[in-house]
Parts: C-alpha cells; sequence; structure tokens
C-alpha cells in the first residue's frame, strides 16, 4: 500500500477480517465471495472506481484472502491495499461486458484451481455488484459447491465503528459544514439550479485545510418548489424562485466517509406551513436524539420522533435513517439497520446513522436531518450545521 | 411531465418503447422487465437517484408498460414522464432493504394481479440494479412464468442516437470543452488534487450559458505521478508535482447524455517517453477515425488504432472504447459495442463511441480520448477539445 493512500493500520484490516471469519463460521460459510465495494474497501483498503466491471475480494475461513479483478485494476490494488502480489489476481480484458463468457467464469476457474470450488460459498444475493448472471456463472462453473446467501454478512460487522473511522466521519462532517457556509454565503433567487450545485461540489471537493474533500456515494439532491416533493430528483437548469423553498440532501465525505446532512432552504419569509413542520421536526429530532444510547433499539429512537410528529399531525410512512459509514455509489447508507418501528436491533456505541427526519407533501417537502454517533449518554452530531430552517 | 423536464417529445418516447417491442417479438420475450436506470429513462424519461432501490419498468409485448418502484419515488416518476397514474405503481416503504421481504415478491404479485404472470419474461441479469436476490425473488413469486436473459436487449436499441440525443451528446461536449478551459486557466504545480478536481466540477456542474452540466456517471479520474499506472484510481489530497505527468478522464454531461474526453497534462518539460507515445497516439487516432463509417465494424476501427501502436512498438491489450449516451453510475458506456479486434458490429450512422486509446505502463499512463458519432464519411467529434498533450 502506497504509504499517503493509507487510510488504517495493517492492524486494523487484520482484526476486521477476523471478525468477517468469526461471522462465517458462526454461519457455516466456509469462503466469502465479496463483490459490494463498500466490503471490499472495509477489508483489504481497495479503492478505486472499476465496481463498474465485476471484481471482488475472496474471503476463506482458515486464511485465504484475495482481490479478483480487471487486469488494468491491479496496479490500483498494489496502491491501495497491503495484499501480495499473489493474491491480487485478475482476468483478461476481453472478459469485460462480453455476451459470451463472464469474469465469474474465470473466477470459478481460480477456485477450482485453488481447491476451493467444493466449498459452502457465501455470496452478496442482494448487492448491485453481484448480478443475477454472476450468481449463475459461479454456479454452472462450480457445480461441487453449495451457495448460501450472505448480503450484509460484512455489512453488520461495520456497524461499530473504531475511534479512527468515526475521526474520518468527523473530519466529513467538517466538510459538510464548509459546504451549508458556501451556500448560505452564495444562495440567492435568480441563481440556477445547476450554479447552486456547482459551488455546493467545490466547497465539498476542497473540504478543509487539512481534509480533502472526496465524492458521495449521492450526487447532491435539491429539490426546490414543487419538485420538493420529489425527493429523490437532481437538479437542472431552472431558476431558483424567490418566495420559495427547497430541500438540499448533501454530504460531507473524507476518504470515502460520509456525513450526510440536509437542510431546508427558504428564499424570503418562509409561510406558516414551514414554520409549524420546523416546530415539530425539531421536537422530534430532540426527542429522539437523546435515546440514541446502548440498549435502546432503533425502532425505540424511530418511535420517538414518529409519536412527536404525529402529535402535530403529521403522517410519515417511511424510515426516518439508516447506519451510514464507508461508502460507494449508489448508496450511502450501510443496508443494515434502519431507523422504523419494527427495527429492533440494540443500538452500540460506535454505531453511526444518518437521522434522516424528512416529510414530503403533495407539491412540497422538509428536511433537517443529523449524522450521528452512539454513545453512552445518547447522540452525538458528526456535523455542526445549524439545526433549523435556513432563510435567505 | 413538467414541461421544463421534458427531454424528448411524446413520440420519440414512443418509437422507443415501439423498437423494443419489436426487439422482444423477435426474441420470443412477452414481457420485459427493465431495471438499468439508463434503459428506464431512455424508454419513459423517468430521471432520479433512487436506483439504489429496487425499481423498474415493466414492457408487455400487447401494449402494457407501467413503472414499479418505492412509494416516495411516485412524485419523481410524474414530474419526469408521461405515464398515467394508474401505471405508477409503488411498493411500501418496509420493502426497503429488508431481509425479508423483497420489492420483487412484491412486483410478483402485482404481475400476477394483471395476469401477467404465465408469461415468457425478459430479465436484465447482468446489470447492477438486478441482483441475484431479485431473480430468486421473481423466479420464486412467479412460478408459471419462463425467464430469459435479455441483457442489453433495450441497450442495443440506444445504439444509433436520433437527431435530438446526438445534440444533446454535443452540448455535452460544449460543457467538457468549458472544463478543459478551466482546468488549463488553474491547474499548477502545488496544487491538491482534490483542488483541481473542485475546479473540473465547478465547470462541469456550471456548463455552459445555455446548457446546464449534469452529473457524470463515473466521477473524474485524475492519476498524477506513480499513480498514472492506476486507471481508475480517485483523488485524494496529494499536492501535484512540477515535472510530472497526470490523466484526466472526464466528462461533460447534459440531461443524462455523456461526452467522455480524456487528456494527459503534464507539468513542466515532458520527457522523451511522453512525446513518444504522443505521436503514436495521434496517428493511431487518425488512422481509426476515418473507419468510423457505415459499413465497417467496430473491430476494424480497433486494428487501425491497435496497428498504428505496435508500428511504434506499444501493445495494448484492452479495448480502446465502447458506445456511450444517456448513462447512470457506475459506468458511462452502453455496455453494448466494444472497440476490439473481434467485435465485428457494423457501424451505423448515429452510432456513438467514446473513442479511448489509453496506455498505461508500469509507473505511468497517457491517456488521449474523442467522443464521436459515426458518420458517412467518418467520425464527427462531439466535443473540440484541442488534441494534444496538454503542458503547463
Amino acid at each position: 500500500m502506497k504509504p499517503t493512500r493509507r487510510r488504517f493500520e495493517a492492524a486494523e484490516y487484520a482484526e476486521r477480517q477476523r471478525r468477517t471469519r468469526e461471522a462465517m463460521a458462526a454461519r457455516g460459510i466456509e469462503l466469502l465471495i465479496v463483490c459490494d465495494p463498500s466490503n471490499m474497501c472495509w477489508l483489504t483498503g481497495f479503492d478505486g472506481w472499476s465496481f463498474y466491471v465485476h471484481q471482488c475480494v475472496v474471503v476463506g475461513g482458515d486464511g485465504e484472502l484475495f482481490w479478483f479483478g480487471r487486469g488494468i485494476d491491479a496496479p490500483t490494488a498494489r496502491l491501495t491495499t497491503d495484499l501480495p502480489e499473489q493474491d491480487i489476481v485478475v482476468y483478461p480484458d476481453h472478459y469485460v461486458q462480453s455476451p459470451d463468457i463472464h469474469p465469474m467464469d474465470r473466477l470459478a476457474g481460480v477456485l477450482r484451481d485453488r481447491q476451493l470450488g467444493t466449498r459452502r460459498i457465501g455470496v452478496e444475493k442482494d448487492n448491485y455488484y453481484f448480478s443475477a448472471r454472476a450468481a449463475e456463472s459461479l454456479s454452472a462453473g462450480l457445480a461441487g459447491a453449495e451457495f448460501c446467501d450472505a448480503t450484509g454478512l460484512v455489512n453488520w460487522q461495520r456497524a461499530v465503528k473504531s475511534a479512527r473511522e468515526i475521526e474520518y466521519m468527523k473530519r466529513a462532517g467538517r466538510v459538510v459544514g464548509e459546504v451549508y457556509r458556501r451556500v448560505m454565503d452564495v444562495a440567492e433567487p435568480g441563481m440556477r439550479k445547476n450554479e447552486l450545485v456547482a459551488e455546493i461540489l467545490y466547497a465539498a471537493t476542497l473540504g478543509t485545510a487539512d481534509c480533502f474533500g472526496d465524492y458521495p456515494a449521492i450526487v447532491p439532491l435539491i429539490g426546490a418548489g414543487d419538485e420538493a416533493s420529489a425527493c429523490h430528483v437532481t437538479w437542472d437548469g431552472a431558476l431558483l424562485e424567490v418566495n420559495s423553498g427547497m430541500f438540499l440532501e448533501l454530504a460531507g465525505v473524507h476518504a470515502r466517509y460520509h456525513c450526510p446532512c440536509s437542510r431546508t432552504l427558504y428564499f424570503g419569509e418562509p409561510p406558516r406551513k414551514y414554520r409549524d413542520v420546523e416546530h415539530a421536526i425539531l421536537e422530534g429530532i430532540d426527542s429522539a436524539l437523546a435515546l440514541f444510547k446502548p440498549g435502546n433499539t432503533c425502532g425505540q429512537a424511530a418511535e420517538a420522533f414518529f409519536g412527536t410528529l404525529k402529535k402535530y399531525g403529521y403522517e410519515k410512512d417511511n424510515r426516518c435513517g439508516y447506519s451510514i459509514g464507508l461508502s460507494y455509489p449508489p448508496d450511502w447508507g450501510e443496508r443494515t439497520m434502519s431507523l422504523r418501528s419494527n427495527d429492533t436491533t440494540e443500538l452500540e456505541t460506535g454505531m453511526c446513522f444518518h437521522f434522516m427526519p424528512g416529510v414530503w407533501f403533495d407539491d412540497w417537502g422538509f428536511e433537517i436531518s443529523e449524522s450521528i454517533t452512539v454513545t453512552p449518554s445518547g447522540a452525538e452530531c458528526l456535523s455542526a450545521v445549524p439545526r433549523k430552517l435556513l432563510v435567505k
């Protein structure tokens, strides 16, 4: 690993691999094929935009661990991991996006050659980077193997963050602080949406004097005017209007660790309905933050928020947050815990969440969110953006 | 569809759907489940960053067409498509990232209710957005259906661009022109990599006075110094050094249409090896561009380039380009044609490619690329960035 590309000591990667093997053993999984780029990075450090082709990290219960990917991406593995040369295993370029042959055919051959082809193999069946065809190819190439679904197995090992991980997330929090400072400096009616996003991306990438801004797993989402009802809409070149509100769903990112932070921005004097929702959401956030401590569950924290909203007459039928950390597109969530009533996961110190109490109506929406880490005394916020309806 | 969100006339979407149904019929596919967000957008206009949850467009051979997705994304479907309300079909939020239930279980129920559950169904088995688990859920829920792999079926219909699509790609070309102007204005030794990328993202999102810059399906790739050997590495906060080269793999984007354009930038007096490769690559580009005309094949264009490289003593064993157009992360390629020797696809007027003749060595790399469209007289470039080694 190139020293400037090192994010964690070798011992921390080793401990992550140990925990993963322990979880594998508990489920009788002898070999794990990890295609989720976040999991690949967490286990080994591997970091590059090569996930648009098939690649994986293979973890054996009894000590094997190798990276498998496209030939031209081997230099990225050398730069960003501690893997020895024999554990950087490549496939030739004619396997890329070919209708006739599949990189997973090739991996099956590698596993057979290494006498690993008859194991009980865990695969991440519900991940963006493990397609239905990848599963079929592996299965056809390894007739003697038994496959099981290990979606989320590594993700769950990531739930409780190390001190260094939390440090990266706080740095990401400082980055998103800079982003909102820039928004408040430059945003004004008559500006085009893409102009505002250009400023956001500039500030988010510049970061702070000592923390570079990395790319977010989700681009800045901006819903303005009637489009604020559409919570995952992206920008166009339309003008931002006076006497109009918009939500901004943004993140600061450092070394792939995310600190999302959403706010609503209003140009002009906000109408009563904005102030009413703001009041309910801020009280709901306060009531929930205190509950993010060990022993409580995700569901309890969520219910506190939903209860406050209901008291004020608002209904929310979607989850109000999810676990966060290291991530790659298309999602900055970890896809394990959700903040919703039926999630009974017990909170532990060091877990991190994007507590995301947005509400959307037929023709507008409102978001104020906080990224937090669980501590014995309740949530600690990872960023310090003023928690209020932003007005200019 | 909201008028400001309309990218194509209703007739163009109808024609795309007709072509898709024709291709389905030719392969005996009665129902097509389209999960690739690029294909969803091309068929209906649907455009939002909601592809991190399961969603699709379902196309029936005999006229059905509906969008299926998460409840909170229905407003995005209303804003960006012409679909009537009954064809915007949603699943409840507790299906999102749940280990116990899957959105595709729900879709199976919708198909059964609509008497579509016993058809011959095409699914995009090798797409990021159709996971192995999605395939299993559908299969379990539709025992009477027959499934086949329709990966690329819609992508292939997208290969020849309409006049309006080419106009969007040329606008994207003007956007990337602005990006390189900014790079040449501000890049200098001692700048941090993330500072340069901040400038790139700013210019790429600002676009031109009349074309907003949209987000690219791949973030700016910058390989500087020894990292230039790693072709998919992303930035960090390291300083850019004098007497050092870097590749920049960037795209201009407008309304989801991409115009990628790579260049190599050298700070100082480039050493001989840079000039030698530049000479070979520029001659190789010239020899290949003339061949991008109807009747020739992808392989012939690629061979012309490989032949020139070889003449100068360079070997390249990976493809030198791929078809491009409308795209979403993680790949701006269309995943149909590749510019490599064994691709025998015949070129047609209106096809568009990123002709990407990069070469990577053990400790450096060099890229000069052009996005082009096929015309009767050879390639027309979609952007006008000076085609040379950039030096500052």
